[in-house]
């Protein structure tokens, strides 16, 4: 496997970090996974905009401008043979003696490789039990940094209880998962809690709502109980790996007679098509 | 300079991490800084204490002994031959292919070494200027672990505005700075936030207290508000590396006429004496 750092690409042994790197020391960074089909990246652009705006939001400043980035990374899909599976990378603010305070003039760290291709397709087709837990991470959800500390605690949670995903819950309000956005269905209506401080604004998500947009189907962006989300008829989560993931059982209760809902199938469909057709068009523009 | 990477002594520029090392990739991992006096760590014990605390917080399993990881610190000390200064050291989660969950059967990383020595002599002398920020971190702050992120974005605040550190506020409450504990004096009597999940509970800050108690000095621990840090006779902060370091303005406002007040430096003389007492001891018995 190559890996590009900075830079290089280097074989994946050679791919080592300073001690010191703010990222390593700090969490002092930020991160996008985006995820390859049959060797295109689908919404790339989308996922290294967000990339820029959350490095900016901690103030860290990027020279690079991102069509140069995306071009590296096709480079990097190209040099592994990529066809499926996730493309990983961060960037950290740089390397720097061990203080809290650090100097604008450090240079960022890249590091870039390709992620074990794991299919989603089974569990896309039978759906996945989640639980729920408390939402105890910090107030800036909206950045995504490295600072995952909470979530991956919540994720071992849900895998330790044979469980998928966690769904957080913070003064009684369903945030999102540990690392997707969850969905509801009832009485016909999708609903999601709005794109604050106090979520993640995932690209799988936005582009689902574009394609709701585009179909004239409602949706409500809004945020909703756990008991809202304990009766609904149909619950799902969004993220770039697990696209659009029928939940079927909330902490051992079970939803739409342990099967995928219609609506969460018709989403499902739907959201397939984009990708096939936008890395299609991707691959005939290149 | 030598670094304690896992098991080995390496010179400073061997000592690189893997990309997939989880404390890069999560912040998965805890730390702590002890400080040196004249070759001899301060509350060494009572430092690696916390670490094993946090670490058994967030699920890392050490199977070291705290006593052998102390041991192999003091070789680490004379490798280098310390005399004054931090000896940061940190363990994250261990390597492993990037996912939120875990194998429990990873090896924690370790990295150890010296921090650069920096007088704080001035500046307890003289005093320091803070800012009040939001308090928008996770609700554990009593983990000291590497996502530090909002730490180091309020430091930097601090340090852009000409100030030492940033004064946290959650819901109108002074829970501590970004790096230290907070202290107010009021008509005589001290007072400071409960170690709860709100606060690290600092080694400075649980020595002092044990220093009053000793003295038979009056102190409360419990919550004030931004207004009473305001209204304050004498306001301070503790850390392993300031000890106890007097705030003369926050946000701009004079406090004990720009100098250390009469308690502060009693506390801060306090606190010396006991520095000097437990070293000495530690040297006469090794």
């Amino acid at each position: 496997m190559k890996v590009l750092l900075n830079d290089e690409i280097l074989e994946r042994n050679e791919a080592k970090v300073d001690i010191e790197d703010r990222g390593y020391q700090f969490g002092d960074g930020v991160y996008e996974v985006v995820n390859i089909y049959d060797g295109v990246p689908f919404t790339l652009k989308e996922h290294i905009a967000r990339l820029y705006r959350s490095a900016k939001e901690i103030g860290i400043l990027l020279n690079e401008q991102p069509e140069q980035l995306c071009n590296r990374l096709l480079e990097l899909i190209k040099a592994n043979n990529m066809t499926n599976g996730g493309l990983y990378l961060q960037i950290s603010r740089g390397v720097f003696n061990r203080t809290h305070h650090y100097d604008q003039t450090l240079t960022p760290q890249l590091v870039a490789y390709p992620l074990p291709y794991k299919s989603v397709q089974d569990a896309q087709t039978n759906g996945v039990e989640a639980i729920t837990a408390e939402d105890l991470r910090w107030l800036r959800c909206d950045i995504k940094s490295l600072n995952l500390l909470y979530n991956i605690m919540v994720k071992q949670k849900a895998s330790e209880a044979g469980a998928f995903e966690s769904i957080l819950i913070r003064d009684g309000i369903v945030t999102e998962g540990s690392s997707s956005n969850i969905f509801i269905v009832k009485d016909g209506i999708l609903r999601t809690h709005p794109a604050n401080n106090l979520i993640l604004n995932g690209i799988t998500r936005r582009k689902l709502l574009e394609i709701m947009d585009a179909n004239g189907w409602d949706y409500k962006i809004q945020p909703f109980h756990k008991e809202e989300l304990m009766e609904a008829d149909e619950v799902f989560l969004t993220s770039t790996t697990s696209e659009v993931m029928p939940i079927i059982k909330i902490d051992g209760v079970t939803f739409s007679q342990a099967k995928p809902g219609p609506y969460t199938s018709k989403f499902q469909a739907a959201f397939r098509e984009a990708v096939k057709s936008e890395t299609k068009t991707t691959t005939e523009k290149a």
